[in-house]
């Protein structure tokens, strides 16, 4: 029903996941620039999100936690948003020939509702299969950190949502729904320790875009 | 994920389909009433809506023209809004062996988004089977109408919304997938012409619930 096959992505499409806490945002923003610097224009969004019906589903989950949400419907909000954010701006971006970082996408989907919240992997994927069949992201950053650190970094904003004060034994669930795509999609994958300073680890995902990606277009990198 | 196999659901579930202006909220009125007569609980509800999220979903869908919703998305939302329906509603009123006589139900979702907009029931059905794989309703009242009949009663509301605005094709699409599903599955469908006057029509649905159910329970009917 919404085929990426069918359509001539130019673009790259490079996802960030991670717990929270691991500092996704800063080193999307990170990257953004430095692929400015590259000549690369760059689209920045994420997931639950980046679209109207996007921001509605994303308010309803996240913030209010008076409406009780059962898993299964989570799941589907979730990718009813994903739907709607694949053809109003991922695939018209990659089109264009720009190129996509989005913070969390299908992966999210089965580190949280499936890792977090129990859901079998064979009914997400059903999900998925029916929403982006052939779009895969051509690289996926997996920022990981110790429970320690997530919390101590998330403890210092202010209100928490729904999936924040969710207890210490649903992050590690995700985080290893995480680390087990990782090892099962190993070429997509790139795990980055987020324990490290914020330079060295926006250093290390220049390099993996500039081996994997600029590298590879002569005339596209500058000395 | 959300199987209805494992719960002892001892009431029946009767869902009411049929494009607008076919009187499936009088109906379904005049329904309840007449299992009140009979002593049989009956819960009446609606699709999308029922609960505080689908309620959400609903207003997203049917109010807002001015966010864009890709037909995927339309689908999916609207599952989600049928997940939590059966978590909050549908089963815990079947176990307690109440009746549920639903505005709507998954077969809207193949008129809807697969008649109407054009999404394969392949695609319909990959959902389908994660969100209630083994619950089918025990019996679908579809009431038609002429599109004329339909178009005359529509016009008598008030402001319309994103579905009473589409044209006279979309309609026709719609019911005529809703007549496929009653083709196809004749044990679950009765098909009522709605073109008849309202208590004509509500006794044509009392003698199919009589003699589908009632009649099956000695000491059930009362004379």
């Amino acid at each position: 029903m919404m085929s990426g096959a069918a359509k001539n992505l130019q673009g790259k499409f490079i996802t960030f996941e991670g717990t929270e806490g691991t500092g996704k945002s800063t080193q999307i923003q990170l990257l953004q620039e430095y692929l400015r610097s590259q000549s690369v224009k760059a689209v920045v969004t994420r997931e639950p999100g980046g679209t109207k019906v996007g921001e509605q589903v994303r308010s309803l989950l996240l913030e209010s936690t008076a409406v009780p949400v059962d898993s299964g419907t989570e799941l589907l909000l979730m990718f009813a948003a994903r739907a709607q954010h694949l053809e109003e701006v991922i695939y018209p971006a990659l089109e264009e020939g720009k190129w996509v970082l989005c913070d969390r996408f299908t992966d999210a989907s089965y580190a949280y509702q499936g890792g977090g919240r129990g859901i079998a992997d064979s009914e997400i994927h059903k999900i998925e299969s029916v929403v982006h069949e052939d779009l895969k992201p051509d690289l996926t950053i997996l920022l990981t950190c110790t429970l320690r650190t997530a919390m101590q970094r998330v403890s210092k904003r202010g209100d928490k949502d729904r999936f924040e004060r969710e207890p210490a034994r649903f992050f590690e669930r995700v985080q290893d729904a995480y680390l087990r795509l990782a090892e099962n999609y190993p070429g997509r994958f790139e795990v980055i320790d987020a324990e490290q300073g914020v330079e060295e680890v926006a250093s290390m995902i220049e390099h993996v875009v500039k081996t994997r990606f600029l590298l590879q277009e002569p005339g596209r990198m500058r000395p």
